[in-house]
């Protein structure tokens, strides 16, 4: 028997997800929650890895439990055993094929910046400020230069470990949502260690005036991470998402609405 | 000299504004703070006491400075010494006669509510959670018996101070902004204690459907706190913003604009 399950975080107090000696993970403090509810050790696998301080709106896992329990148990059991600021938002038993990471289609991140002069005692862990107006049209235009199948190395953290630099994105969405917070959406078959924080880097750079548009297009011909812009904080970055085949059932964000008909056939290779 | 400072505040680790022996206050961190700019003892005085676990989106205050120092220069030193759950957003210098609390013809309260079956990680202090599913229509409906001028006592806390149960309720707004989030945006002359968390409370009891709209009603003429509903938590309470005769030159919040023309008689006697 397979589940699946969805996972939201508040990141600020993580060491982010991966298990690491001595420090709080998510991966840990779900696994421990799991464990206890099954009577024994739980390791739950996960569809995005995400870094210290980077949020979940919705985090897929997957784990075979050893023991038969309704899935409505083990939801209110976990939440009961859980830090609050882990929570499991739903269980589903899923087909024995399912793998959180390696069955999605797509995944969906979310940057919000809050654009205005002075600091947030309220938003302080959960957006990325930015004190200088910036021009969402002029981000937008140069996020369009990402789209589709690219080389992201320049986008690509060193220490990433992944096989290709290749990613498929399908979209990003630049605008502002309210008057002082700027919201970049993204959406890509897979992404690369940093690399949503570094394509903000970019675009922050880009809002802010100091680069043109397509300037998001040179950084990507580059294929180098020296010529890429900073890379933007942990703070204002949510794992939105993550788009399944229908065929297991798992109700899809809205957002992947958007997805061309194609999406599935540029799932990443496994890794 | 006067000056008028807008700020901001997460309550979720306060004992509320008002300054109380061994616990940690806005009003005791804020005064602290002004108190290392000006090298001296600072009181300043807020246009509204809020209790523990509330948040303010822009609370206003006074003070009189005996030392000389530009505005920009007291909002950035401010700023420096403040932890980061108080932020200041504007220092202005005001007329001599302005008064935070009793020069506010209105004041501005959001109370959030998260209407979703599961509790939530990212928003555990900042919105209160309500897992039935709440009917946003017969609570705007219900809330519209509390405009005008009304004995409010069933709406107020046992402790309150205030002389008079009598306030001015101009509007309140109920209405779903997100799929998952419900907002009531109250605006009255003042507000007595708990009275929002209190309306609160009864409207959800009717967005529940375990009484009818026509209760709010019936709650209010009882004029008697054992008829109403329970105190709504803290933690989705929001003092949004303050009203100020045009005059004192402080930028009103978009939301005043519905304010009627009338608005300024109702300014509450000076307690």
């Amino acid at each position: 028997m397979r589940l699946a399950l969805g996972i939201e975080y508040d990141g600020s107090a993580f060491a982010g997800w991966q298990w690491q000696p001595d420090k709080r993970t998510v991966q840990a403090t779900l696994d421990a929650a799991l464990g206890r509810v099954a009577d024994r050790e739980v390791k739950a696998v996960c569809a995005g890895r995400t870094d210290a301080g980077v949020h979940a709106l919705e985090q897929v896992v997957h784990f075979d439990p050893e023991v038969q329990r309704k899935p409505y148990s083990w939801l209110m059991g976990t939440n009961t055993v859980l830090p609050e600021d882990v929570r499991v938002l739903w269980v589903r038993e899923v087909a024995e094929d399912f793998h959180a990471r390696y069955s999605a289609i797509a995944r969906y991140y979310r940057y919000v910046i809050l654009n205005r002069p002075m600091k947030s005692a309220l938003h302080r862990r959960q957006m990325t400020w930015h004190f200088a107006p910036l021009d969402v049209e002029a981000m937008h235009t140069a996020a369009q230069y990402l789209i589709g199948d690219h080389d992201f190395s320049s986008f690509r953290a060193q220490g990433c470990q992944s096989k290709s630099p290749h990613r498929y994105m399908h979209f990003i969405h630049v605008r502002r949502e309210e008057a002082d917070r700027v919201v970049i959406e993204l959406c890509a078959n897979a992404f690369l260690h940093h690399m949503v924080r570094n394509i903000a880097g970019v675009l922050i750079e880009i809002g802010s005036g100091k680069r043109p548009p397509r300037w998001a297009a040179e950084v990507l011909a580059a294929r180098d991470r020296a010529q890429g812009g900073v890379t933007a904080p942990a703070d204002g970055l949510y794992l939105g998402g993550i788009c399944y085949p229908e065929a297991f059932g798992i109700v899809r964000h809205p957002i992947f609405q958007h997805l061309p008909a194609h999406a599935s056939r540029y799932t990443p290779d496994r890794e």
